[in-house]
């Protein structure tokens, strides 16, 4: 059973955080961003990072730490991505590791680190260096940290989760920010989830992994995939319970899904959450096409942002979308309102069906009749907002 | 030598053309929405159409046409697109060819059809009958035809030439209609090209590929593909002159890329043309994947609509295009101005580069730095205008 609590990630037990303010955007400015997250005892850790091949330098200098296999704590700073920053963005990227690493007495292998918001300069590294040193790691503070860590946000991203298994009790909890891209560069979705589970390393990367695919993944706003998404999982192992495996995806979904679907709700100019259910597809590469081509098209996105249910967009990005398509065959729905059937549009009348998709969320199940695989995105609308926010300078 | 002259599809000798009004969309309507363009002999045929999987029944149709090979006339219609009409649709175009063919003494295969509009709506045969038996064929009238297949194009897109060649004079002329989308469906790209030149039908095949690849196949407003995209050459020989295949792709070229770039300008709430010149690719289909991924990502074309360089956004849709990709050898120019040098920005002053970007028309060049393949696109800004067109019913 799983059942919702406070304490963000501070609600493992043997999990400590803290925020501060450094400046990093604008020296003058006192919020907070940068944050730290900790595991006071070893812990197993797994993360999956961007696939942009231009990747920041915080993403880089991880992954290679992540390969070392034994790392305790995460560092966070919102303001500024540390992207396209070359060598100078690895030597920065390593020192923060290094900052956090001789404050908490851990080696800087031990530390990944985590940039969002503004690319293509270096980091303020004195003030980065200051603000990290201010931080004070408590057993408590996890909004906080998921403030610290905004950039386009509009409120912080945060749960926590006590998750009763047959073996005992264990907790889960996340912070993370989202998807949106603002001035004056693009952003990020970053994530860190601790749980004070059992869970030996390779489990916790291939539970971290199948529920990235049901949740992050899930995510496409517009297409556009940041170069330093990251979602981060520690597993200390305090609870002294170790769930199944079944029970540790089931968990992780239940902060991954909570935060991917808030992520999507508090993103740019975004009035609808539309989920696409794409089935029938004669592989899980077509499925994912042809779910991802219905939402990433500006077209249908521009209709659902005017309440338009409209199916010709959809039929028309299906044929483009590359995956293998008998017109004849597609059958799609809003919600439990019939709009196609064998490719023609049905008897529903109109009214029904525009009233689904006037609604602030819905879902539309295509089927392509032609296999057995299937995919789930999580999009929303294209609003004249959404331009507005993304005008840039 | 190249000289633009007046008369559209009627400028080269042989051709006529006639529009008339059928109230297609709205039978209280009077403005003209069907015509007819026709060779008064025997003619070379060339045509390329959508790549989508859906594909409308007139595109299906005009492919059969096309096979038998011996086609003399040009039947369009806006108002509706007789897209995902299935059996009827299909009917529909055939009857809209034998319509033309019976009252100008053809067969139904000799009669292309193009259709733009609505779409999932039958067309209103008894109205498309009387509409276009009203037409009258002339050597005169382009333009009337051109605004007769318009649908959210502001202006008639029409443009012919005087080719002089060593061996004679022969004439080329054009119409197309743009690659906007509006209420309530998506719309098509359609386009008729008409020459007096002496063509043997494989010869203008191969030279309107090539043509169709330096012209309409570089535009991408949006990256939806529509259903119903055709473009059709004509070539009758009455001018007597022979060009050489490349007099002949030169004069296609002058003929279509206008047009192309018109379809451009007069797309949606555009405000920008933008020439992307991406080279040093490592293939020709990562070419292509990177200058459509910068043509598309909708991050990017919002940047350029307010003006802002924004090589950030550039540089992550480079890495998640899937092409081959080397951070630190990515060099962008905005025109002549130095932006990015080795994957870091260049050193030039900030208000040189913006000002390139505040410019109507401006050319991104990207030089990947491993390969020798290269693709031009033509793209726009994505604007709040473009959204407010598309929000749909």
């Amino acid at each position: 059973m799983i059942e919702q609590i406070r304490g963000g990630v501070c609600a493992p037990a043997g999990f400590l955080c803290g925020s501060a303010s450094a400046g990093i955007k604008n020296p003058e400015a006192t919020r907070e961003d940068v944050a730290i997250i900790l595991s006071e005892v070893k812990a197993s850790v797994a993360a999956t990072f961007t696939t942009n091949k231009v990747k920041a330098a915080p993403v880089l200098i991880s992954m290679e730490h992540l390969a070392a296999g034994d790392v305790r704590a995460v560092v966070l700073n919102s303001g500024n991505a540390n992207a396209c920053t070359g060598a100078v963005g690895k030597k920065d990227a390593r020192q923060m590791a290094a900052i956090v690493a001789e404050a908490h007495d851990l080696s800087p292998e031990q530390v990944l680190i985590c940039s969002t918001g503004r690319i293509g300069v270096p980091l303020p590294m004195d003030r980065v260096e200051k603000g990290l040193k201010k931080i004070r790691l408590k057993d408590k503070g996890s909004l906080k940290c998921a403030k610290a860590i905004m950039t386009s946000d509009t409120y912080p991203k945060e749960i926590s989760c006590r998750v009763e298994t047959a073996n005992g009790v264990f907790h889960i909890g996340g912070i993370a920010k989202g998807a949106g891209m603002i001035d004056p560069n693009m952003a990020t979705m970053l994530c860190v989830i601790t749980t004070d589970a059992v869970v030996p390393q390779g489990a916790l990367q291939r539970a971290l992994r199948a529920s990235v695919e049901d949740s992050f993944n899930r995510i496409t706003i517009d297409g556009d995939m940041s170069t330093n998404d990251t979602v981060i999982a520690l597993a200390n192992g305090a609870s002294g319970v170790r769930p199944t495996q079944a029970e540790l995806i089931e968990a992780l979904n239940a902060v991954g899904q909570t935060l991917a679907r808030e992520i999507v709700l508090d993103g740019e100019g975004v009035t609808k959450f539309v989920e696409i259910e794409l089935s029938g597809a004669a592989s899980a590469s077509d499925a994912r096409l042809a779910a991802e081509a219905i939402a990433n098209s500006t077209l249908v996105k521009c209709a659902w942002a005017g309440g338009d249910p409209n199916w010709g967009r959809i039929m028309d990005a299906l044929g483009y979308c590359g995956a293998d398509l008998r017109e004849d065959k597609v059958d799609i729905d809003y919600d439990d309102q019939a709009l196609v059937r064998g490719g023609l549009v049905a008897s529903t009348p109109w009214k029904k069906v525009r009233a689904v998709a006037a609604k602030k969320e819905f879902k539309i199940s295509v089927r392509l009749g032609l296999g057995k695989f299937s995919h789930t995105v999580w999009t929303t609308d294209l609003t004249e907002e959404y331009v507005r926010l993304n005008l840039g300078e």
